[in-house]
């Protein structure tokens, strides 16, 4: 057992959607949240900066003397779990195998849709994963980048949004797809259009799935398997720490987290350039 | 005189357009331009995190060399323009304050619309810049931060772009506005799509001003004043340094310089937090 703080970290605001589903499964749990909203978005960048920049956000929750590490982000995901893994003496975990084992267990057809940044899909990082759950699952991957930016500013719903939906997702018309992975965090607060347009185009409806809960429930088995859990008399605290102003974070953090979401504080983040180990 | 070469900077891509009219217009000077990729983009950041950002470019462009500092980004001349002239014993020029002076001579109305990234318009910097060309201005500024994102991605054209702009712009329907600043390097890529929404929907036309041309005019006023043009017989060289992977650069740089523009080399940059000076 250990009562230290489970450490969660994103590009930005995405990842409250994990926290919120580790407050709700782990309630005992206390958690620190990172967001490095001075350097977000993630899912553009090359993989190299990607891997440097999830280094100094595990770098700097460890000193924060968390117990093990949740990538609560695709790209993040996609490009440093294994580094992240080697370089820490802590259980790490990440977005992407939760949910790829549901979509798998899921999908009748075997043919499952993966949407995400440029960066995740590039990765080709839910292929792997889901291969690995299911041998025969026919994978059909679509970078949709301009989602981050539409679910940050807030346009959810109407033209546009419905209109950008449409085109990234025509591709999937005349597939088999029954099943659809939501491979960024920002994308949940896009369900409703992205449900409405698959619907309306394919004629059936597909099942979106998120990274949340299934996110929630691996950190759990996680932190058995390693004998970190919390007792069951904590009362799980949640701290929250961003890169840039905090301010410009509340605005968007409720969007992600609903109501109750405490204020961040601001941290420096050091930038180390070299991938520096334990 | 002097042969040493103007660095130029901006958040990532869209500072190419005053590269590109710097060239044209002193193609004796050599030019260092730096693109900060690994942090783009400046413009829904706080205002310290921006002013940070820019020190550090500043910093890494004056380790190269260079005689003079052109901040080609809007939300960084809005945030850092100051701190940089005091941090620095070189001449330092801004995007702002040329088109500023350019749309107050030009506009008959005296209402000038500006358009620009959520730090830029909040910083109020336009406002402040147009007050001293013309008393009596009017200015109408807008944030548009999605015309980022689609001008990165390539949407230029067609309904998205199109909804976008109409939905934006439309505070203008009603108003006297002659002018319109495209108030971010990103604009004018969208300039046809923004120009056909204006005369669609105030039925006349608005003259569209971008900072390229006379933010080139300005450097070579400031490089005269101070004694620093390059000789006549010297053929301006061009090196261009990124902060993330130069390939990502490549594809987008195009869009903004056009042909011809060389392969980017990486570089890091150094956040040292403090605002150091020289």
């Amino acid at each position: 057992m250990s009562t230290s703080p489970i450490g969660v970290f994103d590009s930005g605001v995405g990842g409250l959607t994990v926290v919120r589903a580790l407050r709700r499964q782990l309630p005992h749990e206390s958690i620190i949240y990172l967001g490095d909203t001075a350097r977000v978005p993630y899912g553009n960048r090359g993989a190299d900066t990607v891997r440097r920049y999830a280094l100094n956000a595990a770098h700097l929750l460890r000193e924060q003397g968390v117990k093990a590490l949740v990538i609560a982000c695709n790209t993040a995901t996609a490009y440093a779990l294994p580094a992240l893994q080697e370089a820490f003496a802590l259980p790490v975990i990440g977005v992407v195998e939760p949910v790829a084992e549901e979509a798998a267990a899921r999908s009748q057809t075997g043919h499952i849709a993966v949407i995400g940044t440029r960066g995740t899909i590039a990765s080709g990082c839910y292929e792997q994963a889901l291969a690995a759950y299911s041998a025969g699952a026919v994978v059909h991957p679509i970078a949709c980048p301009l989602f981050v930016p539409l679910a940050e500013e807030g346009w959810l719903d109407g033209a546009v949004p419905e209109e950008v939906a449409r085109t990234y997702l025509e591709p999937l018309i005349s597939s088999q797809v029954d099943t659809l992975i939501l491979g960024c965090t920002h994308y949940p607060l896009l369900r409703p259009t992205i449900a409405r347009v698959l619907d309306r185009s394919m004629g059936r409806s597909v099942a979106l799935l998120d990274s949340a809960e299934s996110t929630a429930r691996a950190t759990r088995t996680m932190l058995q398997r390693s004998g970190l859990s919390a007792p069951d008399g904590q009362e799980g605290a949640l701290r929250l720490l961003v890169t840039d102003d905090p301010r410009g974070f509340a605005r968007t953090a409720v969007r992600f987290f609903g109501d109750g979401v405490p204020m961040a504080d601001h941290v420096n983040i050091i930038d180390r350039f070299s991938q520096a180990t334990t």
